[in-house]
Parts: structure tokens; C-alpha cells; sequence
């Protein structure tokens, strides 16, 4: 039974065949998201925490730390800044112990900059997952070393020098190269979760049976442990969520032990809330001009103004039952408590939901 | 690629390796269902009518028949109801004409009692499909001679004389003594439907991992379809849909090729939205008077007074698309067309969605 340990200073989150599966929470990544980018340019880190408590509070048991910002404000004052690996450092450092101050589950350091990499494991309490090393010569010999050196377990992404191959074979014979290399490094396969890649679906049609069969592969041929960017796979189509919602359970169902995914789902925001407002007066409804809008999405049926567990989750918490991951359904009954009992929509029976602060 | 197929007058639905999911509409039985029961006792059949084509719009592509009905009051008058094989054999022949008259879709006919499966057999237009024999000695020497007689395939159960073993290996065992049976008698494979039965995974922690085994080996070693009841998976616990909704997908995964299931959300009925109104007053939001159930059911979120496809469903769809049964995702992007376009909630690639009335 492969077993990745991934610890904080007081919480160990256990990658593995027999456990449940293990929810990356993806969303401390300035890549992409523009709000967060500048405020993190400006030192502002309140975002940053109160992502890293929601993501908690919807079931994430790790945290992945991602410090690819982009600083095109304090580029133009000092030319430095154009240089990720004078800026990735210090944010990762930053990054990191601001979300230990709030949350105490172990954690995830991503980047693309070795110097970054190298902050976040020292700044970094117990033992973090590192994220990540490909097939590329230069990366392994950077990465591996970093790996050994801290004793700490590494995703492996299945590209190398040559791409991202369309062939899962070449993609498994990479995976491979990578568990082979840490070997040489005194690195155990235990301590490498590989990433197969998963493709659009819509780009290619045979996106999911390659993740589910690599999958299978990797577990059954390497013995490793494996993760994804789950939402990957429903890129350019509708209903997203419909599909990454039907995805999980069949990646879990074919030995898939993790993911880096979103695990909060989206909170209601001004915008919608003012749509619904001008449909329900055109419907000739009067509301009480006090009411507050989360009574408001509450009694609308809309969700929530707050963060509150995606549905991505619900399929997640289903499966670990349907995989017996979850004895006797306690963790499921608890999760689907309604609103105001105790467990009630958060529940499970790994830690990390508890906050520090 | 083992393909079983079932027809209509008109229209023919695959059940097969590379096919779509076959979904096999359950609702047509009067099992557990009381008003449905007393209606049909009286000679009522406008329900049957309502559920065929909701069911149809909902995207099964196959309707399970079940005579199974208990006339208690008939029975009071006429000592002769007390026994289905007096009953049943009448009502199938009825449901069977019933349902042809609004629907075009292959039927699924489904008797305990031999009179009632050769009654549907014989009303049936096309090819229906048989549901179902098992592996009782008494059983296959009565279905099994029908079956060759109208030449159609079969539902097969995996219980026998000795009852529904917990061990899967016993089950599949029992599957493939029916499958040997069937050949004595000239029936293929092919025509082989075979239920792995599905235990509630409340009770039995393995249930899933049973079934996706179960489901894989029976494909891989005996060549046959595979079908089952969906929804015993999650009998006993909360969130039911919750846990289905997982469970197809995954199923799925396995190699599952169909199921026999309820595509339909249930409606919003009046009590849930009296239950509403009273919550919606109490927040001090004052409705128009002539409000209809329907507009107040849509502006507060709460799904339909309308029957419409499940959720279930959409995972279903996802797992198509996901499994490759789906190319280009044209199904999933018309399933998933905003309300009014065309194809709205209710696309797919294959036949059925027609009314013929």
C-alpha cells in the first residue's frame, strides 16, 4: 500500500491507495487570477488567507503554494522585477507564512523558479509536498537534489525535452524515467505522485480513458501515487462542473489518489445578485428593502454569498464511499448533515478543517 | 464489440461496448408505488401515458415494463386476483399497449410471472428486451426457452437457487452458468444482459469495489453487456442522489454498459411549495396573487413543477463524453443548450426522444 506522507508543523495529510482522496486546494496561484496578481504586488495578503480558509473549510487537506505572479507595476520602477527568479523567492516566502498563520494543514510549494522552490521548503513547517519536477533533464537535475536534500515527496509531471507527448505510452515512459532518476537520488516511489497530464476533453476525444488507463498504469506497473489538475479536462466546454463532477469518481474509481483542484465553489456575487433582483421586481415580487442578500440568495435558492464546498466535493466524499475509503458512510452522513448541525457540510474524517488563528 | 440490440417498431437502441449508456426507464411498475397501483386497479393507465414520455424526454432510451401490481380490492370480489399469474399476464398486455401508443422507444418487459413475459413478448412491437432470468434450475428452463422462442435478448440476474450470495466470486460464477445455459439453448452472448446486483453500500462497505470488479470481469471474460438497478447503491443513506450520481460515472468507468433507472427529477409537488410560501412571507417578500406554482417554482430556484431530466443524468452524459461515446462532445454541448434553444436538457446522439402520438 503506497503511502505519500505530507506533513505541517501539527497535521500529516496522507497520499495513499487506502485513503481517501486527497484535495490539493489550487487556488493561492496568482497565474491567471488578475485581482489577486496586483494586490499581491501591493503586499496585500488578505486574500491569500482568506482563500487558504475557505479552501480548508471545503475539504482541502493540502494547500498548494503557487508564487508565479507577475509585477508590471514595480517592473517599470526596477528592471529586477522582469526576473521571476527576483521575484518568486521572497513572494513564496511571504506566501507561505502567511497561510501557516491561518491554516494549519501541510502544504504544497509550486513554482517554476528553483529559488522559489528552495524558499518555500525552508519557510515551510514539517514536511511539504514539492511541486514540481517534469522529465526534463535540467529539471530533474535541479529538482531531484532539492527533493533529497529536505526529504520531502515531489510531483512529477509525465513531459520532458521533448513536450507533452499525445501518447500515453510515452507519457507512462517518462513517468517512468523520473521514478528511475529519483532511485539514483535515494528517493523512494512512495515519495513521487505523478501527474499524467490529463487533455481536454473536448480537444481529444480520448482524454479520459488515456488519464484512466495511465492512471491504473502507474499504480499497478510503478506503485506510485497520482494527481492531476483535474479541471484540465473540461477546458472550452459548458457545464465545466458537469464534467470534472463525473471525472473525479472515475479517475478515483481507476486508482487516482489526488488532485490540485478548486475545492470552494464559487460565492454569489453583486452582479448576479442585482440580475435576480431585476428579474423577481419584474415578476411583480416586493421585498422588504432591510433584507440582506444572503437572506436573499439563501431564500432565492441561489447558493450562497459565502465560499461554501463546490459540488466537486460532494462527487469526491461519494466516491471515498463508493471505493470504502469511508467505513459505514460516517464521514458521507456527516457531510450531508443539514446547515446548523454539527459536521454540516464539512465534513470527514481527516483534520484539517479546524483554523488556527 | 459485443452489441445487444433491443427495438422497437421503429426504432432500435444498442446496448454495447461502444455504444452511449443505454438507460433503461424504471418507473412503469407498480411495485412500491400505491397510487399507481390503485390506479391501474381501476383501470387508469393516464399515469403510465405520463411517465412513458416523461421518461423518454428525460433521454432513457429503453422502458422497463413491470406488471407487478397488487389488486387487493379486485381480490376481495374475485378470489381469482390474488394470484399475479391471473393478474399479471392481462396488465401486461395492456401496459405494453399502453405505452407503444405514446412512445416509440424499444420496451424492457419485466415479469416474475412466465404468463406476463410471454403476454409482453407477443404485444411487443420489434424486439424488446427480457427481464429477467437468474440462475434458479426453474427459472432458466422457463425463460430461457422464450427467449430462443421470440428471439430477443435477456436480463441475467447473478442469484440462483441457493439466493444472492455476499461473494462476488459466486456471482460470477452464477453469471456464467447462465450464459453457458443460454448456449445449450442456442442464445449468444451478445443477447446477454447480465445485472452483477448491486448491494447498498450503507451495509456492505465493498459493494462498490464489488461491482466494478464484477462489471470488468464479466466483459472482459465472458463478453456480456452489463446492466443493474443504480439506485440500490445508495438505499438507506442521505443525499441519496448524491451518492448515484457518483456511482454511474464510476460504473461506468468499469465498463457498465446500461442501467435501469429513474431518469426523472421529481417534480416540485404542492406541499414543498406551500412550504415555501410560508418561508418566503415570514421574510417579508409579498408575491402577486395570480402568481402560477411554475413561475414562483423557477424565480426561487427550486427546479420544476415539470418533470425533466435528473442529475443523474447530466453524470450519465458527462461519463459519455468522457468515455468516448460522445465524439466532439456534440451531445453533452446540445444537453447543455440554455433552456428554449433547441436540443435544450434533452440532446443525445441516438433516438427516442420523439413522441409518436
Amino acid at each position: 500500500m503506497t503511502r505519500t506522507v505530507v506533513e505541517s508543523k501539527t497535521r500529516t495529510a496522507i497520499i495513499g491507495f487506502d485513503q481517501p482522496f486527497c484535495v490539493i486546494g489550487e487556488r493561492i496561484n496568482p497565474t491567471g487570477r488578475k485581482i489577486l496578481n496586483e494586490e499581491l504586488e501591493r503586499g496585500d495578503f488578505s486574500r491569500v488567507e482568506a482563500d487558504a480558509i475557505a479552501q480548508v473549510a471545503a475539504g482541502a487537506t493540502v494547500l498548494d503554494i503557487n508564487s508565479g505572479a507577475v509585477f508590471s507595476n514595480k517592473m517599470a520602477e526596477d528592471p529586477r522585477y522582469a526576473d521571476n527568479n527576483f521575484v518568486e523567492p521572497e513572494l513564496m516566502r511571504q506566501l507561505v507564512e502567511c497561510v501557516q498563520k491561518v491554516v494549519d494543514v501541510p502544504l504544497c510549494i509550486d513554482s517554476s523558479v528553483p529559488g522559489a522552490l528552495e524558499n518555500g521548503l525552508a519557510a515551510a513547517e514539517g514536511r511539504p509536498l514539492l511541486n514540481s519536477v517534469t522529465g526534463e533533464e535540467e529539471r530533474m537535475e535541479l529538482v531531484l537534489p532539492l527533493v533529497k536534500k529536505y526529504n520531502v515527496p515531489v510531483v512529477a509531471i509525465s513531459n520532458d525535452d521533448t513536450g507533452i507527448s499525445e501518447d500515453p505510452e510515452v507519457r507512462f515512459a517518462v513517468a517512468k524515467k523520473i521514478v528511475e532518476r529519483a532511485a539514483d537520488f535515494g528517493i523512494p516511489a512512495h515519495d513521487i505522485v505523478v501527474d499524467p497530464l490529463v487533455m481536454p476533453i473536448g480537444a481529444m476525444a480520448t482524454a479520459g480513458h488515456q488519464v484512466f488507463t495511465l492512471v491504473r498504469r502507474l499504480r499497478e506497473e510503478l506503485g506510485v501515487n497520482t494527481t492531476c489538475g483535474a479541471s484540465n479536462i473540461s477546458f472550452g466546454l459548458p457545464n465545466r462542473h458537469g464534467i470534472n463532477n463525473a471525472f473525479l469518481p472515475m479517475a478515483m474509481g481507476a486508482g487516482m489518489t489526488s488532485a490540485i483542484m478548486n475545492p470552494v465553489a464559487l460565492p454569489i456575487n453583486a452582479a448576479k445578485i442585482a440580475e435576480k433582483k431585476q428579474q423577481v421586481e419584474a415578476a411583480g415580487i416586493i421585498l422588504r428593502e432591510d433584507m440582506d442578500d444572503e437572506t436573499f440568495v439563501t431564500l432565492f435558492g441561489m447558493g450562497s454569498t459565502k465560499p461554501r464546498a463546490g459540488k466537486e466535493m460532494e462527487a469526491i466524499r461519494a466516491a471515498n464511499l463508493l471505493t470504502n475509503h469511508d467505513d459505514g458512510g460516517a464521514a458521507w452522513i456527516a457531510f450531508n448533515k443539514p446547515a446548523g448541525e454539527a459536521g454540516g457540510g464539512a465534513g470527514g474524517r481527516r483534520g484539517g478543517r479546524r483554523r488556527r488563528a
